[in-house]
């Protein structure tokens, strides 16, 4: 599968976008991770980013070089693991603005999210609002009533309030950076 | 982090591998997926390759080109996702041989596998014995204790036979073409 836009304003991730701050998130939920897997609290990854590989050449026996590849769109979504013995998946985003706008995010990815909540899974998507600094933790039935709400009333975003109050706020701090898993325990293991 | 070879003798996937029957097997376990998913019995995917983008370049707007780029050595394992509720990982690996070299598989692929076992994962290895061309699924754990059983004896592989004996053949056929599901549902949900 080469590279598709199902939905044009979604930009496939790209190397420069590591001097943003939107990697500082994505960082922040690694480091987290890698803290859950050194306690033994869950061992959850980021998956790879999907590439198509067009042309490889062999510089040296044993030794390939990529000379050209693609960025393609992810079947599923970023993150998966396993937490107190349950699967569990979800995709990160991030915005710039003071609502979260539902075509950040693929169609098909939510699809995924909430089969995976069908099967007995924690699916859930993880949003950080940049301008106030707020990290919400929205789960899949929640965010698709809030997708259906909002295609009623013509909204087609999740201002931080609405996120506020549907949501769960995730803690920052130190160790680990985004303390997801506690919101994860206060809504799913009450 | 850069291609490294934790072992000499285990190869990082190529294209070219497209050709071999390796790429049979994960076609074959690709397709399997596939087919649970659109059934609703399992949501289980690929890893997507882990690569090391070096070079991109902008031929134009919106347009990435990956001009130079490496293979990695995979954080964990191929295959995860969730069945019957539960979380599940598996390595798939394929042999020439009559016995599976211990050394074909990572050791930190093994930890990995272990430490999801513990956490009350499904963890397996999942093995083509292309001469015989049969299939067998070994627990992690009595995939360990063939590891711990070989140091001893001085065995550095698992012999077909003992794949016969102490893992679970898997069915070949059409629908799906690797029905792996039923071995785990004899071994994990007896």
């Amino acid at each position: 599968m080469k590279v598709k836009y199902p939905n044009p304003s979604i930009k496939i991730e790209k190397p420069n976008k590591s001097k943003s701050h939107g990697m500082l998130f994505e960082n922040g939920l690694n480091i987290s991770n890698e803290y859950y897997r050194i306690h033994n609290r869950a061992i959850i990854y980021k998956k790879p980013t999907p590439i198509q590989v067009v042309k490889v050449e062999y510089p040296a026996r044993n030794k390939a070089r990529i000379a050209e590849a693609f960025y393609r769109v992810p079947s599923t979504t970023d993150y998966n693991g396993i937490y107190r013995g349950q699967y569990l998946d979800y995709e990160a985003k991030e915005t710039n603005n003071l609502s979260f706008a539902f075509k950040h995010i693929y169609p098909h990815q939510i699809e995924h999210l909430t089969k995976v909540a069908e099967m007995g899974g924690i699916a859930f998507i993880i949003i950080f609002y940049r301008k106030v600094n707020e990290i919400y933790l929205i789960d899949i039935k929640v965010f698709n009533e809030l997708v259906q709400l909002g295609e009623k009333g013509g909204l087609k975003s999740i201002p931080v309030e609405v996120a506020k109050a549907k949501g769960q706020l995730v803690t920052q701090g130190y160790t680990p950076p985004i303390d997801y898993l506690a919101a994860v325990d206060l809504i799913y293991f009450k």
